[in-house]
Order: structure tokens, then sequence, then C-alpha cells
């Protein structure tokens, strides 16, 4: 969130503390009771003691309550592909990245799979997070080639991680969080490794 | 198509030879000429010569026109994973799969790059094909645990061949068919071991 949109906020005198977690949790404590597709922005603001006008502030609509983080989470692996020592390989730099991700999850595990939860349930927003997985292989594909990878070894890599993040997660999150997601990951990378050789 | 909505279409006394093609090459000219959004399926069935009933007997919608062959692609790929011999390894059994859907894009070259440049002009459309090859990657796992691969290898080689026609694709596209798709699919899959491997 930018300055200006905090400074506005405020000034308008209806800041509210954490009324951005507030319908957060709102939301998909409804969108878990009564469905995605059945839930109103006038309940989730309700439930939240806050106004639709509120919620609108703070999200572009119901939708979006579920994909937020997905900004931050792209930041965070371009970061830690941008920051990996000049000496590694991509598919090691990558590797990185994907672990920083999974150890986001791992930290917010109850959060994530309340939201994986609503996701699950609602074919739509399967797809939405699908489409998220791509913009993020895309991403890391361009970090990547700032680093000097030439393509295709780039695309390659990037794909690679984000098929190896999709599986890791599909399974942690079929087993209600209950094995690390990091070992997960690097498991994964190391059987990509067997698989592709064979 | 099922042999019951032939016999339907016949039996209506309106079987018009041909239709499907001609509605399909009537929307992608339309598509191309005056973009997707703009084009209804008034004006594709008037360009083909045929009513918007006729359009509907073929197409749920306007989007359908590019995407009908999915269904056969997928037929295809998993085909030739079940029909591949014993002795061979996932990874070896994905890249035949995706060789044989190259050559398929190969064949009709034309037609493809004319329907990716419709894709390519409208993001609605570039996440249905996301979509769909992340159906594809599904398909492909399930089709190799037939065969008795367990996972997460199952899982990984489907994804990772999945990654491999997404990027061998659109290079192909990009350079409008210049190169043979197959090759570059076999160059990828080449590439990818190098890069799993350092």
């Amino acid at each position: 969130m930018s300055l200006t949109v905090i400074r506005y906020h405020r000034g308008m005198g209806r800041w509210e503390p954490n009324a951005h977690g507030r319908l957060e949790q709102a939301a998909i404590e409804l969108y878990i009771e009564r469905g995605f597709e059945q839930t109103t922005v006038a309940e989730i603001a309700k439930v939240a003691g806050l106004t639709e006008r509120t919620f609108f502030r703070y999200f572009v609509d119901k939708r979006e309550v579920l994909f937020w983080g997905a900004g931050a989470l792209q930041e965070l692996l371009v970061k830690t592909v941008l920051d990996a020592p000049r000496s590694e390989g991509p598919i090691s730099v990558i590797s990185a990245a994907i672990q920083a991700a999974g150890a986001v999850f791992q930290e917010r595990r109850e959060g994530v799979l309340l939201r994986q939860r609503v996701i699950g349930a609602n074919p739509e927003l399967q797809e939405r997070e699908l489409i998220k997985l791509a913009f993020l292989a895309t991403a890391l594909a361009d970090a990547l080639r700032k680093r000097g990878v030439k393509e295709p070894s780039a695309s390659l890599s990037a794909e690679a991680g984000i098929a190896v993040l999709k599986i890791a997660f599909q399974r942690w999150v079929r087993e209600a969080g209950s094995h690390d997601l990091g070992q997960l990951i690097r498991d994964l990378f190391a059987e990509l490794k067997t698989v592709t050789e064979s």
C-alpha cells in the first residue's frame, strides 16, 4: 500500500485499526461457511464491523481478498533470485527462491490452509491460482535473465521451479501442513534431477 | 464429435457441408480483422453463409472456436503415454507425447499461427490457454500413474513436459513457425536435463 493511500484513509477520519486483517478474516470465515459465490461484500463488511465503503478501500472485489498476497510473494521470489551469489547456477537460484516462498507459507500455515479450503471448493478460483502461478514463472524467468542467464535455460528453470512449488504445495495442503513444506520442496528438486536424468 | 450429434444435424434437414470449418475460418478472419471482443456470433455466421443457430450447434460460444481442438490434443497426449513401450521411463514417455503434439501443430502450421495471433492479442484468451495447459499436465500425470509411475515422479514429469511444450511453442510462434517444432521440443528436453544436473 502506498503512503498516499494510508494518508487518505487517515485523513478521511474513518481509519479503523487493522481493517485489512478484520475484513480478510471475516471474508474467509464467510467463504468457508456459506461458499465464496454466496457471500456478498455487504456481509463481509458487516461481520468485520466495517462499511462496504471501507472494504473497497482495501480490496477491488471479494476475489482479491484471497489473492492480495500474490504481489508480495512475487517480490520475495524475484528478490531472492536477484540477491543470490553470482556463482550459483539457475536451478539452484530458483530452488532458493521457491524455498523462500515455502517458508512463508509454512510460517502462515493456518491462514494459508483456510484460504486453500476456499480456493479448492471453487473452480474459478482454482483457475485464478493457476494464472498467478504462470505469472510467477514469467517473473522468475525475467529475474534470471537479469542475472545473465540465457534462454531457454532461464524459462526452463523458472517453469521447473513453479512446477515443483505447485506439486509440493498441493501435497502439503492435502496433508494439512503436517510435512515441512521446505523439505517437500528440496525433495522435489532432487526428484526432478533423478527424473530428467533417466 | 459423437455419432449422435452428426445424426441430429443431418436429421434436422439443415445439414451444411463443412459448416464447422466454414464457421471456424470466418471466426478467425473476423477475430484478426476486428478483434475477438468486437466480433459477434451473428457476424461470424453471416460471413460463413450460415445461421447463428447453426453456429450454436457446433460451438458453445465464440471462445470455443479457438479451443475446440483441446480435447483431441489431450486424447493424443494421453494415448501416446499409454501406448509407449513398458521399458520407457516417465520423462522419455512424456517427451514422446509432447513431440506427437508438436507434430500436429507443425502439420497445421498456418491455422495454428493465425489462432495464436488472436490469442496473443487478448489477455483473457491467454489465460484460457494457460488453464488448458494445466489441464493437460493433470491428464498426462494421470496417464503416467496408469502405467504404474509413482508420485511425485508422475506429476513432475508431466509438469516438466508441459513446461517444455509451452516454451517451445512460444518460441516457434514468435519465429512464425520457421523452426521445426519437434526439433525445438527435443532440444528443450536435452536442455532441461543439463539445467537440472547443474
